[in-house]
Parts: structure tokens; C-alpha cells; sequence
């Protein structure tokens, strides 16, 4: 991706969702533990009700760990599921493999085996292609596949497609990541809970998603399945992703996942996107590119008309040889956005 | 350290300034930014006030990077600041080397040389004598001194001790890191502004700490010397500190830097911290074993004394063997706090 | 690759040329200089003379840094190239990325950039398409282009062709590094001395092999471009390749450089590869894929086939999907071994 | 230690066992399996023929793993009985520590407890004192304790020593890892086989030592718990330590413990140990300051006496601050050796 251009702070920005706001109910949040002292990294009540919150959502055996960032949940995550000789399938768009600067092969000296998968999804066959070698000791042995949910593509794995994916993995002695920096989004989108794309698809271990939902700063890595994991809090600690005043992370978490503010902001911002979706179909010279099944919306238009957009409106080119370009919605955007959006992109287009 | 037993979250605790609040005036600063989208990472007008008053207290060449905690400060400090090949001189008792998990040796690979110094603190002499082995392959290349303000042991370097240090440092070409998670209590102890504890005293890097000091969770690396340092934002991001919505780390630490906030909360921190010294010299059978001059009391008490303490205010033993304990004070201890823990004190001693 | 099937030690092998013995003149001359005590880890005499003689091949600023093996030679070379925040650009099927266990991501934790080239020669087109992201910090930076001669396809660059990519390379601000395990072969067919293929033709660092030309162990990274590198000698040790008595490394790779024994055992090597070549496109059902360069030979046949000459004469299925096979000729290799190999091959074809 | 400042070759040093020569065995046995084409990386006859003499030493369940040097023996060994977040116990004078350019921080990540012993030896009650912090997630897991016979301190230990700190390290759950760099002295010494010294004493894994003992170059990990590793394999290949032409490794191997070489190399270098201590005790002024129990002597003299003496005869000062010196005698040291280096000692002594 091409950084988007206006280097003022915009009033309203389709770049990413980490750009919009804290949703209030999070600050609140956030006022209300804090009174009286309290233990450092975890012994707090605060992050004792989120393990309660998260085995509400994830069934009995699940266990939380406030992380900072999203690169820091997957790849604690990465590590308490692998060796140090093992090998992660993930797709090429993977944000393990594009966006974290390496960091699987620095913290941890993984080698990640990218897969070409043009919508972003892995799926069995892709698997077994991939994830090859075992026993040869000149190649990686492969312990993890990683996958995205909702994917970098703004595309969503049903249960099943989860599921099947996970079979595909376990079979080969695989355990299965997942990156649900934007789980909400994909949960909202099928309607379904949280659980029903996890823990019962299949999935090991979750990156739970904050950041992008509505928080300050917090995500989580969610074992689902404790088997599959070694270390995790001295891995945790020694990766540099455990806060000391912890019970201000887990309020943002629980401010979250306690009542239904995932669902809420997560189905407001794929709401927008489909609006985006709907106005952007109906402008002519204006290809969408994939499905939009959670908040992105991925379209090709005319790279000058990009450009004068882009000085309108914050946005990302995602791929700049084709100039397809990402427009992303918040919990944070409004209709209105929406519209004003829709309208200058229509005009930049017809210019 | 062993852990402070109390298991249930303590109302009033000596164990850390990490078990405190968070300030009042940071929590609001976090609802003032809290408005319309910004670009993500550093980019926002929020961090750029920060380098302003960064700027401002540091020096006009200072450069300011959010980090998430201690650690990322740390260790991002270090990589950037050395060599794959480099070590690291710092003494036995520096967070680095005793309670971040080896993060250093992980993250970096660096190899650290600890210098037993008794109150903490090193010395050109002590430089001198472990900063050795330039050009032998067969050991590592020394690249760094790094010191920490105000101790572990709650010892404070003045101006002229850091130069001293800082001096023998650059004469071997060594650079100067300054672990600063408690600078503002050596500052408000000192009765000098920041600078004249870091830039004017030579030290090239400085992890300036705001956790333990009233904020949510905020640290930075403030670069003094930019010829100290390489690839410093690569090292944020690949090191997994780089928060995406950096605002909202940023208007933590402007609400301490900006106005007095950061010399307030650790003035009265030191100020308890003396306090407690005073009751606790006057219980007979408690000895004060280092020179109170920041927030925290070092002591030798009677172990079973110890035990019947803590199980009325949490704090933690610091040397198993000795019994040596460590009392710390918080921006949010109150008189009442410490005439309260003073009184269970002497009853327990008594006992 | 899938390993051959003969567990049995084979008489004659055509699965890789590090299944070969050591040619008797470097037997030889490890008894020559086996004699008196030395100075260990590079300061002994015979080093001192391999210095002076890979100056004459090389160019009086080229600098010689023996090592164990190949991958120690790659990795020592891509670290002393690069910063702990770089991308490695490489082709897909480059040694580092395929058959190196992931080295470079564990000791370097460097990440690379598998560029997709069907004949495993990198382009100043392919280069300009991988080698992006510069100055973008969720990416690494591109520091190094790494390309293989003669490479894992048994193809070779001409110096032209090496010129092309280091240009492009350089122009980005990369350096190149050569990974050099078959380079004679490549010298041998093209018929240029060793300094034309790197010094003159741009190359930076070059891992020079001995291992799968005539020699026990032995390896070297040679620096063409001194203000390429930095730290080598501690990179070196701290990677566990400084062999303590080196003097018996040196002398091999001394054998191999200070006459012609370099040339002889590649140009009969590939000799021997174009006589399996010629014999093997007499054969119906058996198609050369590519072209014969060095001393490989790469084939498609079917796959029953393949599986009844394997156990007569060890070879690798270089892809599993297409059922490629690769065969490799040594400097031991005879006529009479390729001929009963190709007769071999015709009877289980016909089969 | 200081460079010996002999920059010439010296025709006889006692600067360390690796300035000697090969032994002439090593060199016939590289030349009898010279002879076709084998498996590499290990699947070859005579690598086959070295586990059966391995488990003869050192019993049925034994496992070697050839390995270029000592370091890499080393650090393949930490890595496969550790975790990410694990630390190594050993003496503050052991190799890993202080001559492996951080090779165990660098490669493995791995942080190091070292332990002040002035023999170089560690204890139960040593073991005991710096074995701590379990279950503390700012301190790294205490999982090997590595312990060096002989000693870098050329003192021994007896079977019941290393059963006594073996047993302390089982207790806690440690296993014990031995560098046996020079263990051919060490069961020479003692008039022990192998397997006294490390099996039946409770080592679960041996760095085996062969290039200090008239190999070439050549180590092996022995694995003599196998419940004790896990990986040995891909560690050995990702840390770049595998032989690709590894019967030439494993013929210097079986050359050593095949017959009785091993023993009588290190038998003689004892011996030429002891006769220089029994001379240099009989010069004026020059004191023994350990006990000479293998092959090294360590001793006090004046400084311009050794710088002197140096200029004859290369050897390495020990520690600078107070000029202790040390003398490595090897299998090659001779009688006249000695009595001429003891010759040359009074000689400087007394000028």
C-alpha cells in the first residue's frame, strides 16, 4: 500500500480503521476502574471479570491475555504455537506477511510460507499444496496455518469454510491461527456469534481485534484450545506485550465484549461499507473489486481520479501496479460520510 | 523480587507504581483528543504537539517516539543504539537485566554485561573495568552504557555523576542509554529540569517513563543524540511497539509534559516516599538500607514482621536472602496511606 | 525436493554433488600444512596466503573469510550486508529461501523477498517489481538482492546479465550478494575467469564454494566491495562459523584457488552434465526443462519410471507436482558412470 | 584474555590446544573413506558406523550429532533442551559466556545466569542460589544448568561432583548440559571412561570435544537423555551447523574413539601439563593458581617476566588485571617443549 497523501489531519478518512476515534463508552470505561490500587500485569479484578467475559463468548476452556497491538497478538500468538525450527501457512495478503515488518521472522525466527490466494482465504487444497516437507530437515517444519477473519480483502470465511480449513490443518498436525484484528466485522456479518467462527470452526488460537473496533488500544490473544499453546505469558512478557497497569487494557476489552459494543460498532461500520459499496456500483468507470463482506470496500478506478480523490479523502492504493484501491469504514462513520464520499467520487470520476 | 502475597486487589499497596491510578488530568487529555479521524501511527497533530514539547524540555534536536511500555522503550533503545554484534554494559540491578524476561537478549540478541554495583549505580571507574575487550571477536564489540535514573534502588544520580559516567562512555566509544522509567521522581528529587539530568549530562538515548507515573500506559523514546541512533522507527514497528492510534499515546504523555503534571505527581510521590522513611527509622528494628531519594524505601526488617505486614498492604521482599524489603510510593499515596502503613508497620514489629 | 530413496550408500550418485568425495590434491595439501603449531582463527600463515591468492583471482580489495559451509557463507554475508530492519530480495528457488532450514530468518531474523523466476535468474525487471516499500515502516527495507550462480536450475547469468541486476540493485540503494556454491561451474561455462562473473560484473559479497567442487568443507565469503559490509569478524563467530583451526579450511580452499583445481573439477563436472544432457534427449518420453549450463540437468519423466532408475542411482524428484527430476554430475562423476546412468534411464523409460 | 602477541607463526605455543597440529590418524582416516559416492548430511556409512562406537562409550540410548565447533555444539545443544523463554546456569568462566561472541543470546536468544566460581566449578549450593524465579514471568524459566570439563580452569570434575549438581538440577526441574570441549582430559585425568564422567553422573547432553584433541575440526552433540531435546535436527540445520559432506566429520570422530586415540592424546597433553606445573613450581616467583588437574596450567608472574617470555613462546594472559597467565599443552606438546618453554620461564624470571 501507498500511504494516502494528505499529510493534514483529515476530519474524515476512508485509509483504515485505526484512524477513526474511541468510542465513548470505552473512555467511560476506562473512569470507572480507575479507583484504589491494584496488581500489575493481570492480578487485577478488572481483567479477572474480561476472563469470565471471554469464556462467556469462547466456551469454558478459553483463556484471554491483554496484548497492546495486533502484532503483538499474532505473534505471541505464532510462538506459543510453534518451535523454533517450524514453518506458518498464511496467505500472501496475510498482515503477518505484509504489514508487520517481519516481525514473525525477527521476534521469533519464524519462516511464513505465503500462499497466492487472490480473495485472501486459504482453503484445504491450498493447505495441502503448502504445507509440505515434513520430516526434511533442510526445510521448515510447518506447525501453524494463520488465516485472517475478516480477511485483508475485506472477505469473510463462513464457519464451514473455517471449519474445513482447520480439518485441512489438524489432519497434517497443524494447529490453526487466527487474526481477527476484524473478527467483529466478520461476525456481524454473518450474523453469527463469536464462537461459532472460532472455537466451534476449529481454530486454536485468536488474535482478538480492539483497536480497529472502537478502543484506545488493546487486543487480545484468546486460547481457545490450551493444547495448542506452550510459554504464552513468559512469551508475553519477553516479547515486550505485557502492560503493567493491565486492568486499563482489560476495561477496554470488557467495554467491549461485556454487552453487545463489538456487535454494535463492528455492524455499523460494515454497514457503511455495503452503503459505500451500493453508491460506488452505481458510479460508472468504478469496478469493485471484491465481495464486501465486512468494512472494506476494494475498487479499481482511474489512478488521476484516485489521486484527486485521495486529496479529498484519506484512502489507501492497495496495489499500485493495478491502482485498485481500499476504502475502509469505522464504527465512526456516518452516512454522511458515506454520502459525501460517494459524491466526491462520482465527481473526481466524471472529471 | 518475590510476589506481594496478597492475592485479593489491594485498596492502598507499596508494592509498585504500577499498581496506581491513572491521573485525572491524562484520562481527560484522552476525551480532548478524542475527536474526528487522524491518521494513524505518529502522523496525528496530537504527536506533533508532543514533539514540540518534547523539544522543548529536551533540547531543540530531540526526537520523541511513543512506545506502549518500559520494556519496548528498553530494548528499542538498545537496538537502535548497536550493533548484531554489541553488548551492552549496564549494572546487575537494571530492569534490563533483571525483570524484562531476557526481552534484550531475545529481541536483539544482545549480550548484556552486568556490573555489580551496590547502590545501583555505575561509575566511570566501574566503566572502566567492565567495557572491555574491543577488537577480541571472540567477545562481544561493548556499544552501550546504559544507566538507570532514578535507580532501582531508588538512588538518584546527579547531573555530574551521569557526565562523569557519560564521559568515560564516549571516551571508548561507547554511547549513553538512560533507562528513565522513574526520571521525573530523580528530577523532582534533584529540583532540575529534565534536561539538565539527560542532554546536558550526555546521555545520548533516554527511555522517558510515563506508566509509573500517573499515566494509563505511555512510554517514549526520546532520542537526545541523533548520531546515537539507526533505524529507529523500523525498530519500533518490527519491535511491536508502534501503536496505530498513537494520539491517544501521545495525549497521555502531553498531559504530562505540557504543563507541570509530571514534576507534580512525582514530587509528591518523593515527598511519601520520605515521609515513610521518617516513620520507619523510628520503629525500632527496621534499618534503612539505601539513601531515600526518590520514591522508594528500601529495609531490613524482621521476616515474620514482613509476612504479617504484607498481608495488610501488599509490597514486595527484595533480596529473599537478607529479607531486604521494598516500600514504593505512587503519585496517587496519600499522608493517610503512609501514616496507616507506618502504624501496621511498628505494630508488626512489635509483635 | 523429496529425498532419494536409496538408504544404502550408492557406488555413484547423481543426487547432488556434495554426495562426491575429496579430491586427493586437497587431501594432500591438508597434510602439507600439517606441520608446527599456528596461530588459531585466521592468523596462521596458510590463511595469509589464501588472502593473497583470492586477491589474484579477485581484485587486490577482494577479502577472504573462510567458513564451515554454504549456509554459513550466505547468512554471515547477508547480515554483514544489512540492518537488523531488512528484506532480502531473492528468487523463489534460491538456496536461502528453500533449503536452508530458514537460517537467515533465525540468525538474521531477516526477512526475504521470494521473487518467482522460472529459470532462477533474478532481472533488473523482476528487481524493480519486488524491491519496494522503501521508507514505508509496516514493510522491511529492501537492502540486498541475493542471486545464485551457477543457480539451483543449473542455469548461468553471463556477466552482462549479473551487470544488469547489480545496476538495478544499486540503483534502489541494494547491495548484491552472490551466492556462489556452484560458481565454478559457472566460470567453467562460460569460459571467464572467476573475477568476471563478480568484481567486474558488480557483485558485492560473494559466497564462494569449495564443499561441492573437490573439497572436505569449506567455504568462503569473499568481499569484493569492502564498504559493503560491516562487522564480518563478529558475525562470523557469534554465528558459530570461525573454525578455530582454520588453517585446515584454508588449505583446502587454497588447493582448490592457487592453481587451476577450481577449473578442472567444474569444467569436468559440466562436461559430464552435457553428456547426460546429449544421452538423455536420446531417450523418448525424456524432456530436458531446462537449459543445461552448468553440471545439472533437469527433466521431466514419468514418474514409474523415475521411481525404478532411483533405485538403481540416487537422484531427487526436484517437483513433487510435475514429477521434475534433477541429476547432478560431480567432479568425480566418469564418462562410465553417465553412460550407465543414461542406459539405465533408457531401460526404465522403455519399461 | 589478551591476544598471545606473537603475530608470527611460532614453531611451539602453549596459547591453547587449538594451535596444535592434526594427528596423523585423523589425517589416514580422512583418506580411507575416500572412496565413492555417499548419502550426505549424515546417512552415510561412516557417520552409521560412529553412532555404534558413540553408544559403546556412552551407552545404548546415546545419539550423536556431528558438529562443526565447539560453539555450534554448544548452542544446538542449549537450544534443543530449552524454550523461547528459558535461562542457562553456568560458571561466569564458561565458554558460552565469555568466548562465544554471545553466540547463545544471538542464535538462541537464550539469557545466561552466570555464576561466580573461582575453580570454574559450579555446586549444588551454586546451583541452588542462581536457580530461581520460577513461575516469575519477569525472569526467564531456569531450564539447563552447563557445566565444562574439564574446566576453563583446567580443574576436574569427579563423577560425584557432577552427580551431586546434576541431581540438584533434576530436582528443579533443570537438565544438565556438559561442554566437553576437553572431556578427553577430564576422563584422562580421572583414569575413567567417558561414560562415568557424563551417563552414569547424570548429563543429559554432551558437547563432545574433538578439535582441541588432534582433530581437524570436528564436535559432536551426544545426546545421552533423549527425553532431555527436542528438534536436535532442524537445530542443527537452521543453526548452520550440518556437514553436507558429513562422512569426512564423522571419520575424525570414529578416528578419536574408535581405538583408544582420544585417550592417548589427551593422556600426553596431561602429562605435559603436570611437567610443566613440576618445573614452573621450582622457578622463583612464579606461583600455580589452580590446581592442574587436565591439560591447562594457570599461574601468577611478574608482567614484564611475561611479556617477555611471550615474545618466545606465544600465550595468553587470563585475567589483566591481576597477570595471571595460562599454558595449554596439546597432544603434539612435546617433553622438549616443555623443558625448553620451563628453561626459558626461569630465564625471564630471574632477568
Amino acid at each position: 500500500m501507498t500511504q494516502p497523501s494528505a499529510s493534514q489531519p483529515s476530519e474524515r478518512s476512508f485509509a483504515s480503521d485505526n484512524q477513526a476515534t474511541v468510542h465513548p463508552e470505552v473512555l467511560a470505561a476506562l473512569s470507572e476502574v480507575n479507583t484504589g490500587h491494584q496488581p500489575a500485569y493481570g492480578d487485577d479484578t478488572v481483567t479477572g471479570r474480561l476472563r469470565e467475559v471471554v469464556r462467556r463468548h469462547f466456551g469454558e476452556q478459553a483463556e484471554v491475555f491483554p496484548m497492546f497491538n495486533g502484532t503483538g497478538a499474532n505473534v505471541v500468538s505464532l510462538q506459543a504455537m510453534s518451535e523454533r525450527w517450524s514453518a506458518v501457512v498464511c496467505p500472501e495478503s496475510a498482515h503477518i506477511n505484509t504489514d508487520e515488518c517481519g516481525a514473525a521472522e525477527k521476534i521469533a525466527g519464524l519462516k511464513l510460507i505465503p500462499v497466492p490466494a487472490a480473495d485472501g482465504k486459504l482453503t484445504p487444497g491450498l493447505v495441502d499444496r503448502y504445507a509440505t516437507g515434513f520430516g526434511n530437515i533442510q526445510r521448515r517444519e510447518p506447525a501453524v496455518v494463520s488465516i485472517t477473519q475478516s480477511t485483508e480483502l475485506g472477505t469473510v470465511y463462513t464457519p464451514d469454510e473455517t471449519a474445513a480449513v482447520a480439518a485441512a490443518a489438524h489432519e497434517r498436525g497443524l494447529s490453526v491461527h487466527m487474526d481477527g484484528a476484524r473478527i467483529a466485522n466478520a461476525a456481524a456479518s454473518l450474523g453469527l456469534p463469536l464462537r461459532a467462527l472460532t472455537t466451534d470452526a476449529g481454530v486454536d488460537v485468536l488474535s482478538f481485534g480492539g483497536t480497529k473496533n472502537g478502543l484506545l488500544l488493546g487486543e487480545a490473544v484468546v486460547v481457545l484450545n490450551p493444547a495448542a499453546v506452550r510459554g504464552l505469558e513468559y512469551l508475553r512478557k519477553s516479547s515486550m506485550q505485557l502492560a503493567s497497569k493491565m486492568r486499563y487494557v482489560s476495561a477496554q476489552l470488557l467495554a467491549l465484549l461485556d454487552g453487545d459494543l463489538w456487535l454494535r460498532n463492528a455492524s455499523h461500520a460494515n454497514a457503511m461499507a455495503r452503503r459505500l459499496e451500493a453508491a460506488a456500483r452505481a458510479v460508472p468507470g468504478v469496478e469493485i473489486t471484491q465481495p464486501v463482506q465486512a468494512n472494506s470496500v476494494f475498487a479499481l478506478m482511474r489512478k488521476d481520479a484516485a489521486e484527486r480523490l485521495r486529496k479529498r479523502f484519506p484512502f489507501y492504493t492497495w496495489d499500485a501496479a493495478t491502482g485498485e484501491v481500499r476504502w475502509v469504514c469505522s464504527f465512526d462513520t456516518t452516512e454522511g460520510d458515506v454520502d459525501a464520499f460517494a459524491a466526491a467520487l462520482a465527481e473526481e470520476t466524471a472529471a
